[in-house]
């Protein structure tokens, strides 16, 4: 099945929900005209239908390959790779002082939906090199930004993040890899990491690894790590890659889903000639990782919209397509196209309702980016709180959709050959890496809830309250204010037993919140299709989906002691 | 990680939910003594964590394979099924004419709870063969009972339903399959039927399929079919598997799971030599087609419980084993195992929770099955009522048990080595097929709630709100029984669009009151660690599972203009 770019929803999503015309007042972001924003959109959408849409469902049944030479990639990636290099598509939101176009962060988190709608696995490669741009502009040298950057900006090399090592998944202070000084400023780099995304592929001349590892004499925990710049190959004298920086690829994991994105488990200096450069300051690692960490969990989530985008999609056509039974009660005995049953017509709404709430809530955590690159200081704070809620809740829905995506099609929604299942597959690790989404909502619980003692919370909601008008979300507001009261005042054990719920809701509530302004901002007298949908969409959000977030409150308010009037033991029992 | 058939439960829910004292004081049932259910329990613990638990995997990684001389298992499968046959432990439910132990079907149904856990796709063997046993028990004349259930009833010969053809999925009165009579009362078949799960194997010296297929000049239609007897290999005149009945395994499907489960597409009579006979009276293809349904959207039910079951313990052996970061909060700054952490905690708690609540709404469901056989009408009434809701629910609580299974592992969860991923992609077909979860929801709403004007419904939420406490529970019950009477009143689309939310409330209701009793049931002394973990599961199911329910009320309640406002076309948009 084809693929098409849902520029519409976007754009509406950009002007109502991020407010692109008040970005592109500024200075910054002036070149953010609707011409270059639909321009923009309408371009990448033809790009990524026509050139990675193609390769989805080869990415999944050939797969990266681990070979003795590196990781080899399906026919047609590096090809299909080099094509969005050079349209440019990389640059959107670079700086411009880089090669980048310096675009809005919002516009390019469009331009990567899209992509990843069309092609998720192979979109990773593009995400993760976003957040290599983020580590190196905000903590990197000049010499590192000035030899590193032109070529990350346009995609020409592509970034990964080195964190997860064998015996510290989601601890990072417990990871073990080394980095001793050797005498010349570099560093020589030793240690195993696992995880690693698109840690080898053939697609690009190099691949710029940033490694978190330890100083010697470091302290132990996250004190002691420093962030590091670890290529591929090594630049020669014209900052061109020069000789093999000693980075083994031992394996590739064996994956349920997104087999074009290849996991690789690196080996780091196993000959003793891996060279790194310090990122920033010796022990500062944990800081410059978040730097990238914050914006791949914003990419994460936004994985979910394009997996939840792409599931739509199929489930829509299928729907419309396939004609079994009459409708019940109907005078006709004739068979209908299924979507005419109410059940599957349901489950559609659902997913169309889903879709555009992830979209709404990670589009307009992305303009929070802007706004707080813009000097907005309660923006940084808001996108802050936004993260987890972005992340997390993003991708449940991009894997609740993908699922409804399987029921939809029946039986033939179990057998591989229909794409059904490999949405389903391929989505699942979402909610893992760039931090669990257990670990979002303690993030939630903990950081974000203490950071300014819950004042960004309640000002979020106190704007959220003043702006909404649904009976149901105005109560589940009220009571994510109630939770977030009674989180404040309660021990640390009940916060994070309570956690993942209050993150659902508080997460449904600001997207419900986002969906009703999106239908206030259709025009009564619009009578496109696009209009009757978001109507259809924004009250069945308001009206279904709403009232059963409702039902989380007792989970939120529940203590901690509930899990722990028993023993590990019992759990065996 | 190993299997261990959950014994204490299983005797606890069959003690206190099914009520196997009461039916052991029947004659029919007099076998059933505790000392017998025990024994039985414990026999298939040790047959199936021995002999198929251990073939769960290689059932996943090598799969059934399709040959030109039909389909092959994997290595050994042949042997353990064998041993199963040797054993018994086909025998358990069957009739005692042909065989059988003529047990509970309540004890049959633990039986097949702990092959399925140990070896889920294995296990559709004998669920199918079941199927067929009922059939003929309940419509094949005398000669077929004579010739065919002995067989069946020990396993020597596995069973098979044929209803789903290519253009007709859930819409039974779309098949083509034709029976010619051929002039001695046999008939001639000819046709294509698809997703025929253990269609052919290499396990049995006989296979005999059920077919649905239409007579001549028969009316269009439901009304139109007729179920026939079509073994692999005709039987000779000393009634032994004889000549081959030109069945042709054209291919096998491509699924996401249960690999080591064939799902054949057979087509009959190729050759003009696959030669069938009727079951029951010609056009009573439907009725006796149900006999054999009802009885597997039990056993599909079932499976729920068994991927559950599984998982969980695959999840909390991972989580007392897996070693990472101090607990939030803690004194101590040294790592814990991960089910020390509040939200790991949190999703085995709900992992416990919603596999006993399964298991108690499947096993409560079979109880009603032995108690209809000992011609009480009013539990025939409620098994009709309770089928939708134990297949629905319980294979809903299968997939999400088996989702957090692999949440609980991290990034562990996602690489297939672990097992989780095979639970979550095995279990995702039992929503689907013996009817979609979404046509037991209109089932539920059309012809359970129809059948008497409700008043089985209503029977049943008397009993349960007088038998209740909690509070939510009992708001609960009354929700239920206020989205009920709506329904009785509501137009055919309104209910039908509100089925799915409606057909969740009253599941959850039902294992609330359920698992309420089995608290009840505990002693206040008892301090074992199954007491432990039935005080806390029964706990967190009513204060956090069941007000969740409570959130589905609106949706219940939805007229379907929400979801017929706008046109096919609108979703594409």
């Amino acid at each position: 099945m084809s693929f098409t770019a849902p520029v519409a929803e976007q754009r509406f999503v950009l002007d109502h929900i991020v407010g692109m015309a008040q970005l592109a007042e500024t200075d910054r972001f002036a070149a953010a005209s609707p011409d270059m924003v639909e321009a923009v959109l309408e371009g990448i959408g033809q790009f990524a239908a026509g050139e990675w849409a193609p390769l989805d469902r080869s990415g999944d049944t050939v797969g990266a390959k681990w070979t003795d030479d590196g990781v080899v990639m399906p026919k047609g990636f590096r090809e299909a790779y080099q094509a969005y290099v050079e349209g440019g598509w990389g640059t959107i939101g670079s700086p411009e002082e880089f090669g980048g176009q310096g675009l809005p962060y919002a516009l390019a988190t469009a331009v990567l939906e899209t992509l990843g709608g069309a092609n998720m696995s192979f979109a990773l490669a593009p995400t993760l090199t976003v957040g290599a741009i983020e580590a190196l502009t905000h903590h990197g040298s000049e010499e590192q930004q000035r030899l590193y950057l032109p070529h990350l900006a346009t995609g020409a090399w592509t970034g990964t993040m080195n964190l997860t090592e064998p015996q510290a998944g989601s601890d990072v202070g417990a990871l073990k890899t080394r980095a001793e000084p050797r005498g010349d400023g570099t560093w020589a780099i030793t240690g195993t990491k696992i995880y690693i995304s698109f840690g080898d592929h053939d697609m690009t001349d190099n691949i710029v690894h940033l490694v978190l590892a330890r100083t010697p004499d470091a302290p132990a925990g996250t004190k002691g790590l420093s962030l590091f710049l670890v290529p591929k190959y090594r630049l020669d004298e014209e900052g061109a890659p020069g000789a093999f920086n000693d980075i083994k690829v031992v394996s590739i994991e064996h994956k349920m889903g997104l087999h074009a994105s290849p996991t690789c488990v690196l080996s780091f200096g196993d000959n003793g000639d891996c060279i790194g450069e310090l990122i920033g300051a010796e022990g500062g690692g944990i800081a410059a990782m978040f730097t990238m960490m914050n914006n791949a969990r914003l990419n994460v989530g936004l994985e979910g919209v394009q997996v939840a985008e792409r599931a739509t999609q199929r489930a829509v056509a299928y729907a419309k397509d396939r004609v079994q039974s009459a409708r019940a009660g109907a005078a006709s005995r004739d068979s209908v196209a299924i979507i005419d049953h109410p059940d599957v017509r349901r489950m559609l709404m659902r997913m169309k309702a889903q879709t555009q709430a992830a979209r709404a809530l990670v589009y307009y955590a992305a303009g929070q980016v802007d706004r707080a690159n813009l000097g907005d200081a309660d923006a940084k704070k808001r996108l802050d709180l936004l993260t987890p809620l972005a992340k997390a809740h993003g991708t449940d829905l991009g894997c609740e959709v993908a699922d409804i995506g399987i029921q939809v099609h029946g039986g033939m929604g179990y057998v591989e050959e229909t794409g059904a299942a490999q949405h389903f597959r391929d989505a699942r690790v979402t909610r893992i890496y760039e931090g669990t989404n257990g670990i979002q909502a303690a993030d939630l619980v903990g950081r974000k809830l203490s950071m300014d003692h819950g004042s960004t919370l309640n000002a979020l909601l106190a704007e959220m309250r003043e702006g909404s008008q649904g009976e149901a979300l105005i109560a589940l507001i009220d009571a994510c204010g109630e939770v977030g009261r009674h989180m404040l005042g309660a021990a640390v054990d009940d916060r994070l037993a309570a956690s993942y719920p209050f993150l659902t809701m508080l997460s449904v509530a600001v997207c419900g919140w986002l969906l009703e302004r999106e239908g206030r901002a259709i025009d009564d007298s619009d009578s496109s299709d696009f209009a009757k949908m978001k109507r259809a969409v924004t009250r069945f959000y308001g009206d279904q989906i709403v009232p059963e977030a409702l039902g989380l409150q007792a989970s939120a308010l529940a203590p901690a002691d509930a899990l722990y009037a028993i023993g590990p033991e019992a759990f065996a029992a």
